[in-house]
């Protein structure tokens, strides 16, 4: 992987089982694996987006194209990138459709529709879609002309709870990257080129890669009442007067999938962290055609799926490809059990982070193995932690910028005037984004990096993905 | 709605906030209410899919026209209702690609690659997604331009395997739909006309609604070799012979709602069975503005949340108001506590199935309620089991036919000779269609109610949605 991180990633999604190609380019199929991980990051997710009062819905995926010319930056940052459906059942049609990108257009309609009084705010929906973008080098996960996600649209009465949304969604969006995927991120608000398309602002959660680039990781926008003008999405206040709603709008998607390979994985594939991974443990019976071992290991089976999600391998295969094979797929425990083990009363654990093995009481595992499972998971998140440490530098000059980038490619923390033209001036010269201003702002200097004139924000700095 | 039944379900689908409408045509946004009562009929159902062995996957949205072409019959049967996207990224494509009207040929496409040995099989794969077809007439959940489903692919070694398959899934439909949407089905298997387009045969579940229409619930297809053979899915089998696989499709759809709708509903609204509705219990405070009522009325539904799914209506709208429009939403249980219900310590509760108001004694509640919501869902279903027996009547030939569709219109038991010559005739002149040859098969007669030959199959007749 330290020599072509591409291709370690291309055949690490392969061998894993995570996707497979179809005959449709740059779109990818979600094998079962792939799918399970997907399904346990929905399943985190949704539970705190209803726990936060918001609610589900469904918007068509086919979304005129007049519609979406309503709110003119929005269009702007959309339009080179729509699928256009022109034909429907033999017949060309009047107006094409658009391939949805993206649905604030069709929640404006809808809120318009629906919101009046005061009483109806706040409205705060969220939905679970597919959106197609069409992008013209694509890599799975990480951009694909098909992805998932969930994006969320609230409307509030004051720009205020408006904001606040954003920020808290922003907080969910961190705490379930962190604590599920043990991807460590970095909060904090994009620059005006960098914010969405028709955005007040842009608050995003970033993290960095085991290649030293940085992956936006999820984003929450404060749309201010942008949209709802375009739309027209109006209440009577408390007074009776007529005022606009101000929205947001938030999403995470299956990138997060490509985020997980590329910060826990390693030279023998994928590492799952275990609160996310679909299988925790796989046990893997040794000289399994010798008495008992197979009953003993499904007995195990039996019992430790109570306190984990356990499977085991019984097919006639070798341990040793075994042992590659659920490597590969970053299973965070395999157990091994043999005859031997059987006889004292033993399993061999060994855990997919650090290689260790360690020898186990049968009779203390159901303790052992949750255990075991949690510190595996706080380890890959100190880990990437640290690696993000190690990754991150500072530059005072575009000289140190541009050495550090060669030398220790990551996060750099540089002090920034606030002007479009230095950022421009950095992409062009080190292929390096403004990534966010962190909400921890720091003074490292007075003056800008790029320019010299006075610094205003400290930004994190990166190529990304 | 007996004099208008089709407005009557355009009226409720609205009143009821199950959806809305978009300036997308023919397309409908599913609000709240709607997608609640979807994300439960999923949840029921993914968790026998998976106890049955399947696993989810995610197939593209997109297909390029030639693949879909693959399979003659496949492509007779959707080539007419296809929506096409002709231009991607301001660019036009070289291939249109067709928007999934459903998925046999992706995975047809993924099957080739992924199967090679005996080893490989079975292969029981499922997705939740979205597909489009370009239907003329649309009504919300009954047809849609786009609508949501699950379809099951699967790959078996044998065609007995892939029977036993398909009439597994079609039980397990059957049992989802009786027991928790409370709709009694009738099983049974298609017609050659009626089959889905390149299968081998194709199994369904209909059910009749209210206004004597049956109602196409569930369909489970045994797709023989043919789409295996167009795409070249193949296996070594034990005796290292090359054999190509048995495949099976089945779906159901956000159909569903819709016979949820037109099964139970009646003249004030909704009626949704307990086990799928997203509320079971609306508390209804009255005389809210007296002292403790409302502090005891939220003391109830903390304290009811742990035996049913509860809510509460605080708000300031007069108690009539929130009767009306839960009743609309047909949420199964009412609770009203008011002054003089807490000081006798009781409260009242309002079936709304049967209009029946009880009073109960508040520590009696925790017991009362899951039973109540239990007999609501077991009186739901008895009742249109029973208006299902009563509207199915059985022809002789072509007069009584007639007549009974008009004066008891609903399910016709008739024999039939097997040709599809008289299927068309009746289609043509009753706008009746062959619904199913069940499972249940009875010998009514000898000869065909057409075309008095001699008569193979006893079948059930109806018009239908
Ligand atoms: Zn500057
Ligand atoms: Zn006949």
């Amino acid at each position: 992987m330290e020599d072509d991180f591409a291709q370690w990633y291309t055949d690490v999604v392969k061998k894993a089982d995570l996707v497979d190609y179809s005959s449709v380019r740059g779109s990818m199929i979600i094998r079962p694996y792939g799918y399970a991980i997907w399904e346990n990051i929905q399943s985190v997710l949704d539970r705190r987006i209803k726990e936060t009062g918001h609610e589900n819905v469904y918007m068509p995926l086919l979304i005129p194209q007049s519609l979406l010319q309503k709110e003119k930056d929005h269009i702007e940052g959309f339009a080179p990138e729509v699928a256009l459906v022109t034909h429907g059942g033999s017949e060309e049609l009047a107006e094409p459709l658009v391939v949805r990108p993206t649905s604030e257009v069709l929640f404006g309609e809808h809120y318009a529709n629906i919101i009046h009084s005061y009483r109806d705010l706040p409205k705060l929906y969220n939905q679970w879609a597919n959106v197609v973008r069409w992008e013209k080098t694509t890599r799975p996960f990480l951009r694909s002309l098909e992805f998932l996600w969930q994006e969320g649209h609230t409307c509030h009465a004051t720009e205020e709870e408006a904001a606040e949304e954003t920020r808290k969604m922003l907080e969910v969006y961190a705490e379930v990257v962190e604590n599920y995927l043990a991807v460590p991120v970095l909060k904090g608000q994009k620059t005006e080129k960098e914010k969405f398309a028709g955005a007040k602002f842009t608050l995003t959660i970033e993290s960095l890669m085991h290649d030293g680039k940085a992956l936006q990781s999820g984003t929450s926008h404060h749309l201010g009442t942008g949209f709802a003008e375009a739309f027209g999405i109006q209440f009577t206040d408390k007074d009776g007067k007529l005022q606009t709603v101000n929205q947001t709008s938030w999403g995470i998607t299956t990138r997060l999938i490509g985020a997980l390979i590329m910060v826990h994985g390693d030279n023998r594939g994928l590492v799952v962290p275990p609160r996310i991974a679909p299988k925790q443990v796989m046990i893997v019976p040794i000289a399994q055609h010798k008495e008992g071992v197979l009953d003993k290991a499904y007995e195990l089976k039996d019992q430790l799926s109570k306190v984990a999600r356990v499977d085991i391998d019984a097919s006639d295969k070798m341990p040793g490809w075994k042992f590659n094979e659920y490597e590969m797929k970053g299973i965070p425990v395999r157990l091994e059990i043999g005859p031997k083990d059987i006889e004292k009363g033993q399993v061999v654990l060994a855990r997919r982070d650090t290689s260790e093995k360690i020898i186990v009481p049968i009779n203390e595992l159901e303790t052992k193995i949750p255990a075991l499972l949690e510190e595996i998971q706080n380890n890959l998140f100190e880990k990437a932690k640290k690696h993000r440490e190690e990754k991150t530098s500072i530059a005072y000059n575009m000289d140190e910028f541009k050495t550090n980038l060669v030398e220790n490619p990551g996060f750099i923390k540089a002090m920034w005037c606030g002007s479009e033209a230095c950022e421009n001036f950095i992409k062009e010269e080190t292929a390096a984004t403004s990534r966010c201003m962190p909400f921890e702002q720091e003074h490292l200097a007075d003056k800008c990096v790029c320019c010299g004139e006075e610094a205003k924000h400290l930004v994190y700095w990166a190529k990304a993905y």
